[in-house]
């Protein structure tokens, strides 16, 4: 049986794309952060791991993004295989009749609800959690605690749905990475994510960019981390995502190229972009 | 008297560093997001901020850098006016003798003593909060909470000091701005920063850095993030910093190339670093 790690614990919105992703047949693995689901993934604890890595509204979820860029990610025959998009759509949780004092959150649904929490909670201690389904079950062992989480939580977590976000515009979309073992074939409508280092020299990252502006390759995530095995500021890893396939003549040229201009260098993978 | 706000409560590490750098005949003022400290300074509630811009172990503080690109920022006066870098000794904050049931921590100070909690306290469940000054205050609510801290806040939160990093290797320093009104003289080794958008398609970013390759300028800092006011993804705004006053003859070429190839381009000031 397929096995499938996610952020947990269940009720999280991870836990519902995979759900909705995979149907029956699997086995859902939960764990606590982003990094114990790499560990489980490099373990073989599980085959597939499902990950967040953007928000519309938080932006970039850097514990993914240092997980793809850490060494013993890039030495594992791992790589992206899908990217998952989906709405999101967040509730407040409680118990009727209690007055609120706290509301428990992730910090990203924070700031999609800022301004409905400053309008209708203005007195209620806002308190930052590692996701929407611990804010949950916190929520749910404690009297006068509110949540900001999915309305499928509310039932595991035996709540109350107070408030149900209904509004079509701004739309808040998470963006989620499958990562697994194995090259994917191309589809036609494939991105590609590699990673690279640098010198830290005038003008090092211009030429490695060169590789793709010159075959007018276009790039769709450009993410720079501070380097996390050498702890100086100033040296940095770029993970970087473009359109096309790393069997395209094009891009293959292009990374042949980049790979000429960095001092280290890999294909995370091709993959297509579904929409849920 | 100079007003200073900082990232509160009491006792944090960015009020160590205020009471440091600013000694007395000042007032500071303690707020609980950065987002409160940059709304304070629009306000003219105080006439400088400090804010911590980036950890050797967690990398970048985004909260501060998504309030540096914002719109309401960049329509404003205010400058970066110094960077300033600091050691920090971290320690275990609690009571002695009780049993320790969980600790709190800003998720910094977390990745730097990972292998130390691992060894020491592999039991005890960790809970993530915003600050270690605020993980201090918890902990002293709480019979056995840990909290990871200075060793400062342990007397403002009348906690013991159960453990004390004095491990010189590895450092674990954080870089903070100093944030007001009005542009420096140059120094002679100063740094300026600058935040800019492009046009979405292939090439944009590669022709932009062109701009700083051309002249030789080292690029000390270069952090992309997701568009803040265009929620769509692949749109983003960048935020460069680099070697060089803002009067330097190269630099002042430089930057009017880069106006020539972007969408947007502001200069955020040109400034020191300061080792404390």
């Amino acid at each position: 049986m397929l096995k499938v790690s996610y952020l947990g614990p269940e009720g999280s919105f991870s836990h519902l794309l995979a759900m909705e992703r995979w149907k029956e047949g699997c086995e859902f693995l939960p764990y606590k952060t982003i990094n114990e689901i790499f560990e489980a993934l490099m373990k073989k604890e599980s085959d597939l791991a499902l990950v967040p890595i953007e928000n519309s509204f938080g932006g970039l979820l850097y514990d993914t993004v240092d997980e793809l860029v850490s060494r013993n990610f890039l030495r594992s025959r791992l790589r992206i295989k899908e990217e998952i998009s989906k709405r999101i759509k967040l509730c407040i949780l409680g118990r009727k009749g209690e007055k609120p004092q706290r509301i428990y959150s992730h910090p990203y649904p924070l700031i999609y609800m800022r301004n409905w929490l400053k309008k209708n909670l203005p007195e209620v201690e806002i308190i930052e959690v590692s996701s929407t389904a611990e804010a949950a079950r916190l929520s749910s062992e404690t009297p006068g605690a509110l949540a900001i989480a999915s309305k499928e939580a509310s039932k595991i977590y035996n709540l109350d749905v107070l408030y149900e976000d209904r509004s079509k515009k701004p739309k808040n979309i998470t963006s989620f990475f499958v990562i697994g073992e194995g090259k994917n074939p191309r589809s036609g409508e494939d991105k590609t994510a590699v990673v690279f280092s640098l010198k830290h020299a005038p003008g090092t990252l211009y030429r490695a960019l060169g590789a793709f502006a010159k075959r007018k390759i276009n790039l769709t995530r450009i993410i720079s981390r501070p380097h996390p095995e050498r702890r100086k500021f100033g040296e940095y890893i770029f993970f970087v995502e473009f359109e096309g396939h790393e069997d395209d003549p094009s891009v293959k040229n292009a990374l042949k190229n980049l790979s000429l201009s960095t001092l280290y260098y890999k294909t995370l993978g091709s993959y297509q972009r579904i929409e849920l």
